[in-house]
């Protein structure tokens, strides 16, 4: 399952060069990601509510063009299949550019992450069933 | 009691105006308070572990000049007598600046809070014994 | 004009009381400010590109309820009659509640802000016509 | 050269899993880069009043155990020997635990940037002499 969620960049996320700052990135995914589970069913709120808690064990990402203040931009996601305590998901952080020949618009970033099923307490537990493809 | 906290700028924490967005001033402030409270002898961490949190019910800030990217800055912070559940801060933000003849540092920010005492359920609670003047 | 702005709490506003950080409405209050001058035909990340800036010289606000994660809020903004190079502006933020009899939702914070207009070089410029009342 | 940068942790740096939020380490990676930067005799505010920039082009992070609210973690950065355009560093997110019998300290994070040295037009631009092994 692929998700394209839009987001418009804030004045607070952009940095003295005048593009997002990429620290900004990571949060992000974290929206694309929990609109994802919202698309298949799960709300996250109600699964920590639950005792159920998705740590980020793993995070990487590569950018490839800038934000701009304002723009309006989609971060696409997708739930790789994984075994066990783990979900693997990618990202692509897009932006409409219809001078692209390629699909018509540009990749900001591309990105990974690794998210680890576990309580309160720190341990691990089975990721809920139907989340994970 | 008055605390002076010095603080640097983080990259980070700067727009593309190149100065230190207005909604990094709260997180300065909440730095400085804790710190007013470990020279009063309480850690809030420790404070929470307790179920006494400290709820910001009101801020008030006034921004005089632009704080940059990497200078040094000194919170300063002032607990005000008060009654009951309540706790006032007063703050200043201030920057080194030989040439002014008043102190010898610029005021970059006035800014007030107003801390209420509760418990986790959101019920407010005494004030421990000590924490103000 | 009054303008009213959705925002979905994101989980990286959110502190370990499990409420939104108080420092993160001033975030939101930009968010409604600059739509509310979108609504008004100005788009404020031209105007920044013309020079005109908008600074924050005072902001002020009163927290009511806790705003909790993955919930809808929305941000009120109405745009104060003044004078001059200043523009004046009041929120509210929302969240919708049926079992409020006063309109169904409750006010979870009241703030002010008080906007200067100025160039990259810090002095102080009119406002451009239209966009206050 | 290897730095290490204490840091004490904010409480808006925490989120509602009452640890830092995993958005939090990429902007502790680049206060200890700047400070490694200033180890070296270079001030990345000069640098980009020089139309100097450090771009991040790459970012992976592995998350190894939680940190908390108040402690205080250091940073550990090192410049890797790279050329051309790119510096590369590598991390580790460090708290002091006595328990521990390898170096008395538990890893939590572990991390590694590719900067890209440009100019504000985003051109690439070759790394000021003696920034890099």
């Amino acid at each position: 399952m692929t998700l394209r969620v839009p987001i418009r960049v804030r004045y607070a996320e952009c940095d003295p060069m005048n593009v997002v700052h990429h620290a900004v990135y990571p949060i992000w995914l974290e929206i694309a990601r929990v609109e994802l589970l919202r698309a298949q069913g799960a709300v996250y709120a109600e699964l920590e509510k639950q005792d159920i808690l998705f740590m980020v064990a793993r995070l990487s990402l590569r950018y490839k063009k800038p934000a701009f203040y304002d723009e309006e931009v989609e971060v696409e996601v997708v739930c790789q299949p994984s075994a066990g305590i783990k979900i693997e998901h990618k990202y692509r952080v897009l932006r409409k550019n219809p001078a692209n020949p390629v699909g018509g618009e540009d990749v900001l970033c591309e990105a990974e992450t690794t998210i680890v099923c576990a309580g309160r307490d720190g341990r691990a537990k089975p990721i809920p069933e139907g989340l994970v493809p």
